[in-house]
């Protein structure tokens, strides 16, 4: 049993991978089987299992969930109060219930069980650069 | 290894916080290193991390979903057919699916792994007052 | 602690049941009180918890997450550019973000901490046949 954390520099809304540096980490435990579980401990970034292969994807991936959930200053969204941080705050926080803050990954044979084509990101729904913190337990 | 189940009385739409009642029960359990797995065993209500400093968040959260899910009764859902359970029924149960039903947070040093500003609610879907389970297992 | 893997063969978008088949092998394995976590190991599709009285649930289910991410032949979607795997793939990745990819299930007493109305499904996203593949964790 162990635990650590990861940090990633972000700089705009979009999918930041991390798989790599995820798997670097479970196979330095080696722990043969076990449960990975992360969680990103903030309210307007997610994390994603998605196609690592084709980065068009994660481009319209971004382009949907804008079109989803437009910032506030759009007219659609003239209905929503918590403006004071900003029309990409709110939103954020809409994108941050619908898609993961926290999954878990079964590791077999050492490794992440993912598909050939899964990668593991993040991704960051507000506009201006954060430092994003994701905590990391396998047991 | 233990669990528990929380029972959480609803009156109506909206996030109910339960993140000082788990607190509780985890730093009773007395484990330092473990994972928390929750689950609310209904397919109307969702479980969810998100911020607990502004409450127009809370409101806002309620007002996005049930536009993007409005009742059966709205022209825009009539091609929906399970509707003899109220006009809230079916939107509850696309809330209910594109909203987690089951997380799992890490617990480190006893605690929660949450982010300074994330809290712990159950998001009800349903219009008339409910009482929700949500069982919780420590391991 | 034990896994396995489920196979799922899918003709077509919609819902597939495999609440017996997990609850069988979460049986034979013996563990009283575990944590079950799945996960597809597909980008195209999605494991979901929800109502398993009335089939027309999984029919809405299946008809509102068709609109809310239409073919990219919609004219509603020409803005998204991941076109050449066929008009389902790119709304397929969609709903595979939105919706479970791994979840994670208390095991008590041996059995499935599952509500009454509530079945495990995988939610096939592509309009061909697809061998899915789900691997199972139990710890």
């Amino acid at each position: 049993m162990s635990h650590t954390v990861f940090e990633i520099s972000t700089h705009g809304q979009g999918l930041y991978e991390l798989t790599d540096e995820v798997a670097r980490w479970v196979a330095g435990e080696g722990q043969l089987e076990a449960a990975l579980t992360l969680i990103v401990q903030h309210t307007s970034a997610s994390l994603l299992i998605q196609e690592n292969a084709d980065p068009d994807v994660q481009v319209d991936l971004k382009a949907y969930f804008a079109r989803l959930a437009p910032p506030t200053s759009d007219p659609s969204m003239s209905y929503l109060t918590h403006t004071y941080e900003g029309p990409d705050d709110m939103p954020a926080h809409i994108k941050a219930s619908m898609l993961p803050i926290t999954i878990t990954i079964p590791i077999i044979s050492g490794r992440m069980a993912l598909g050939t084509w899964q990668g593991l990101y993040l991704f960051e729904h507000r506009d201006r650069a954060h430092l994003r913190r994701v905590v990391a337990l396998l047991r």
